[in-house]
């Protein structure tokens, strides 16, 4: 085989998942060429690392996004930030990621290369690797072009840090990172049943270093969540669930862009339901959050930060919304029907 | 939605994998309570373990065998043997492993319950939980049911061991834990296109006792592979290309089952070829070779091992075979176009 792959007017064939010379191939000339480190190329089918001291902390996710590529991203970016940003919630220091791709037969080699190099981008912006991966394909029909799945291993050194969904209590401020549902309404955007006009880009950013500045003077943190799918009203509900509290949300301090409020209204959702993947909520005590707000407001990643409410007492974990006129609302925790394959 | 989840006629929908209520009922009621551990019961979007001491390794990988239940296992278990195998041919011990799963609109939860029961047992026999995990759905047609990418977290504590291709040298043993072919024949059998009678299960199974026994005895082992994907023949081709040497392999000393080298002549295969999911190959210097046989032949899942050949220097990187009548033969690396999604 000594001819080379063509990435220009090539196609994934169910050869390139096989094990044979055909996936070698593909492994070698595209994923080692592009995420070039140290530990992918002991060409082993695991990655070994040099020990760290501190608490482990994993977290994966599968990204499926429709459309693969969307305005201010694309499903290889988002796949690095998104588990980047699930292990640093946690108040960890992300350090090596592992990537696995479900291809479908006859995708072209030419996107594979453009995720591949947005992927290596991603990689090199935030400085962590790709330390080992998979490849499988599957046949025409039995998959949807590119699915990834990336898994993070970060570290906690400090002891001092205990970031949890169980430590969000009763006076707890919380706070977000910036404008909500651009990630949403951008890859709705480009679906092809809807199609609508807006210079709304996704926010897919990574958040470890806004979050290691937040945790090295805060390091009393109570909970970190980024709120990706379901948005912010499914993250809030599922914090107040878990923590057996409730929480009061003032509407006209949530930061939403007029184009994201304005394509909400079109769409007939929420934007409070709508996906972010590069947003921050932080749950503190009342005496860190002005501090916290003024870290946030000082990074590139969360110049629109705001304090939106504050947990109570409630047996019925609701999350309500004082609105501009002053009226309450409870913000339901949607079923899910309405956004999916968001990330 | 007080309704539980219906286990017995229900079905996957978009809901849930959309960050919302559907997807929280589903992995409150599946997935925390077949998975029982402290860890996914934090409920946070990462798994935070307590400080390991010793080089990390990390192995990811994504299942997608056809059919997903096969003789001898299904996608479930050999998720979890799969990965735990990655991660201790490095001679590690695995510590942790993260699932995540790319359902299928559609899906019998029947189904999924049976899988994940699947991964209990494979929890529970292994001892390495599942600490993390994330599910995301696709419409009808976009998937093919399920697919599940796990990921393994171990440690290696013992300085002395260094398993890499990078060791193996000429003069090196070869041996394997077992029969080849197991696993691809197996599956194969139940493929809708093919559906032969066969009794044969497929090999799958966890590695790590087996590996640790090996390693306690004999740290020195340059290297290990299980030999899944394009079979012995691929993994050999592998090591040689990448250790840049030959082998020369005895062919009446590979443990093939008559019912599988059978299979292979009706299917027009080598079984050497065809995946397995539960052996072991190991290089070794000469004179650690016969206690590492031991070591096999005395566990369960060794019991068939055998010394198959020697690494030799050769700048052609051939991997040689000599017949039971003193032919020789290269084994080639095939393309991989036999057997997609074995898996």
């Amino acid at each position: 085989m000594a001819k080379k792959l063509d990435l220009i007017n090539g196609c994934i064939d169910m050869t390139h998942g096989a094990g044979g010379k055909s996936m070698h191939q593909l492994i070698e000339e595209l994923f080692l060429g592009s995420f070039q480190n140290e530990y992918l190329h002991q060409q082993n089918d695991q990655a070994v690392v040099p020990a760290i001291s501190g608490r482990l902390v994993v977290s994966t996710d599968s990204h499926v996004v429709s459309p693969i590529f969307f305005p201010g991203g694309d499903i290889g970016s988002l796949s690095i930030y998104g588990t980047i940003n699930d292990v640093a919630v946690s108040g960890a220091e992300p350090l090596y990621l592992s990537a696995s791709f479900i291809l479908e037969e006859g995708f072209p080699l030419s996107e594979l290369k453009k995720i591949v190099n947005s992927m290596k981008k991603a990689q090199e912006l935030t400085g962590v690797p790709v330390i080992t991966g998979d490849t499988k394909v599957v046949e025409k029909g039995k998959g949807d072009g590119i699915f990834i799945t990336t898994t993070g291993v970060g570290v906690i050194e400090n002891p001092r840090i205990q970031v949890s969904v169980s430590r969000v209590k009763p006076g707890d401020e919380i706070l977000v990172s910036g404008y909500m549902g651009d990630h949403g309404i951008a890859v709705l955007s480009k679906r092809q049943n809807l199609d609508f006009e807006t210079s709304i880009e996704s926010d897919s950013a990574p958040l470890h270093e806004l979050i290691r500045e937040i945790i090295r003077e805060v390091p009393d943190v109570h909970c970190m969540r980024d709120p990706t799918r379901g948005g912010l009203a499914a993250t809030l509900n599922e914090i107040a669930h878990a923590a057996r509290v409730g929480m009061m949300i003032e509407e006209s301090a949530i930061p939403i862009r007029t184009e994201v409020a304005a394509a909400c209204e079109l769409l007939g959702i929420d934007p409070l339901n709508v996906a972010n993947e590069g947003k921050l909520v932080v749950f503190c005590a009342p005496e860190h959050a002005k501090r916290v707000l003024e870290i946030m407001q000082a990074h590139s990643l969360g110049r629109n930060a705001a304090s939106i409410g504050t947990v109570r007492e409630d047996r019925d974990t609701l999350v309500e919304v004082r609105s501009n006129l002053g009226g309450r609302r409870v913000l339901y925790w949607l079923a899910g029907e309405q956004l999916p394959r968001i990330c």
